[in-house]
């Protein structure tokens, strides 16, 4: 029988979400954790909307996975995020002890990677999946919001 | 006339809001966020008490300030913070674009100097301001936890 829960699948879900910011006029990133192939949070960027520099995808995915567990390590637990996620973000994970992160496309500037953010010595880190389609909805709202102004 | 309001009054409101933490049995850290010398937040670390990796004391503030201010940025805010930030809190303030960070006592492990974050070009932080209190607070907390398990 073929296994229909691997990367991509969770990640076409990140997607979803980061489409669900999109129309909200967010700048649109999305995640989702899983435990046990099952997933126990989704959400997208909401920093527009609740005036708040800390709301973003990941953020909100930790605090709602750890409430639905009961705790607040996410052992065992993976997260898909359609962009690489910021320093904030990977701190916040490294707080975590999260198992795994997997991200969509990169983010040369303010992401983890370059900027060298430490994430838990628990914590494997790997990306690229549905990197091509993650990056082009966040290329198209920049494009659009430069044309409205 | 003298100001009453410099660094160390700030932290010391900031050293109250650590000493509730460590009443509610919280890693006692604390933070106000002040604007034109009015404070606008007041908060403290809630991590056990929320079961929320994410509920560290600036996070709270930064929300709570933006929540006041009706906006995102910080500019003008300073915060005071009785123990250096980490990663996730000095990531979030970047994306503050808040002006200034005061910290108490450096956090040589985990804090965001030692971990190299990236803080806003527009952000400056100073620190060493009632450390001596802050560190021995943490310390004992930190005792007694040991004493009792």
């Amino acid at each position: 029988m073929i296994n229909p829960y691997n990367d991509t699948y969770f990640m076409k879900r990140a997607l979803q979400e980061a489409e669900a910011a999109y129309e909200k006029g967010e700048i649109p990133i999305g995640a989702v954790i899983t435990i046990n192939n099952q997933i126990i949070a989704r959400t997208h960027n909401l920093t527009e909307t609740l005036n708040d520099v800390t709301a973003h995808a990941e953020m909100q995915a930790i605090t709602s996975a750890a409430n639905y567990l009961g705790g607040k390590y996410l052992i065992n637990c993976t997260l898909y995020v359609t962009i690489e996620p910021c320093q904030m973000c990977a701190g916040a994970l490294f707080w975590s002890q999260i198992s795994k992160i997997v991200y969509g496309a990169r983010d040369e500037q303010r992401g983890c990677i370059s900027l060298n953010t430490k994430l838990h010595p628990k914590t494997v880190m790997t990306g690229g999946v549905m990197a091509e389609e993650a990056s082009q909805l966040l290329k198209r709202f920049f494009i659009e919001k430069r044309n409205l102004n």
